[in-house]
């Protein structure tokens, strides 16, 4: 009998969660409020115009107004801060997404740190790092909190477990590391620097590559009946996780594409949702 | 022959960090600024009150100035609170140290809150917890900074090392991880639901024991030649590592007392006269 493989469908995982963002939408258009999410780029990287289009469009779907900020890649870290500044204060704006990576020349942490905190939907500021690590983010990097969200829809076990994170960045091998580790999972987080890398990937439960570097993770570092999540997104729609070899020894696992990125978009909505409701509970208080 | 052992010795550590603050300290006198470390006690916790003395005696030794708050165990959140935001505006307190822990009925995290980044000298507000978590924080938490320091001290290398830390709190275990992480050690942080803890503890260059549990990690748990640090402090003097039987099998290990204990204080008198030093540049420009 061959074994059964679960693969974790990203798109279903999304559909779920934007389905429950249906009625609070509605809830709010009552209170004449729209959901708002202001998204900027900078320069002409042609993959990150292709997300910041997509989080465009799943929000139109849903009827979550956005506002796409376009801005040449000359822009200065000033002239980036002082156009979110302007839309920290604009009242209409709930969310804002400054879209990773900006340009060389440009301070890209001293921009995350300009967003206001009510308005940090993907959690890319220090503060929102901190408050998601002690466990009360309101809004959590969204790539991270998508895979957690794809784990328990999936109701796949993370407590006790042994996570093993590739990669180590601000938002995504960090935050991802804090809230496997919030969820009681015992973690390892792993980066370019880690001897005998194969060796500890083979200690995982649960494997999450986050690396950003194309097939990376090879089928026999997995151990035999792992749960694989593959963060990574490189050119031409390849992930980090070797997914045919990968498959042979894992449980479960996320297909590219198809996997961690529709809920990360989902992750989005679903915190800007939110923060147009915090924005009501507060102006009406 | 008799292998030989490293005691990593904090005393003599501290001795090295104090003995750098003498002239930092001489040249914030001839500005007529005195750095000034305001401690806060909440109730009558004997080991608390004796960390404290403890503290306010290290000052005074090298000409910092201390004012000791003590507050009865009734003290409510709101007046902790009221109490931090009166130091926050004196102009003469450079640091703040509220010893944890505080009564139960507080709201520890709440307080910790309360303290200006400037003058959070212990690296207890989530701010500071994420700053140091992205590399560029002021003042870290003092144990974890003797940690590394000790580490620094004794040359002992960490970039490619597998450090494993037992324990997560927001103020040892998980800043301690950060900090090893981002001096290119792989890091696996365990606590109290990990499966196979022994097993992991095996797989560590350096161990790092912060659980607050008397003798709890077992000589059998340390590979040969590894590093054991112990930052448990539990009742007579007791660490959190069976220290007799992991010196076995560790090549250099922490003693408790004078081991991180010293350091610790010594990092928080660094960490005082360097936000005087903040204050005195601030208040120049």
């Amino acid at each position: 009998m061959k074994e059964e493989k679960l693969i974790l469908d990203g798109n279903r995982v999304a559909a779920a969660m934007k389905e429950g963002l249906v009625e609070q939408i509605k809830r709010l258009s009552e209170k004449e409020i729209v959901p708002c999410l202001a998204t900027i780029l900078v320069g002409d990287d042609p993959s990150s115009a292709t997300y910041v289009r997509m989080k465009g469009n799943a929000c139109a779907r849903l009827g979550i107004h956005s506002i796409r900020v376009e801005l040449p890649s000359t822009t200065t870290t000033e002239e980036l801060i002082a156009k979110i500044n302007k839309l920290n204060d604009d009242p209409h704006v709930h969310g804002i997404l400054l879209q990773h990576p900006v340009p060389h020349h440009i301070d890209e942490r001293a921009a995350f740190e300009a967003i206001r905190i009510e308005k940090d939907v993907d959690g890319v500021t220090t503060i929102g790092f901190a408050q998601n690590a002690f466990g009360f983010a309101d809004f959590p990097s969204c790539t991270p909190a998508a895979i957690i969200a794809i784990l328990e829809y999936y109701n796949i076990p993370i407590e006790g477990k042994h996570a093993v994170v590739i990669g180590r960045s601000p938002i995504l091998g960090k935050p991802v590391s804090v809230m496997l580790l919030n969820r009681n999972a015992t973690v390892t987080i792993c980066h370019s620097k880690t001897a005998n890398l194969a060796r500890l990937v083979r200690l995982g439960d649960i494997v999450v590559a986050a690396v950003g570097k194309p097939n990376f993770v090879q089928g026999d570092w997995i151990k035999p009946g792992a749960v694989v999540v593959d963060a990574g997104y490189n050119k031409g729609n390849i992930g980090d996780v070797d997914y045919e070899a990968c498959l042979e020894n894992a449980s479960a696992i996320t297909p590219v594409p198809a996997g961690v990125g529709p809920v990360t978009i989902a992750a989005l909505l679903k915190h800007t949702v939110e923060a147009a409701e915090r924005f009501l509970a507060k102006s009406v208080l």
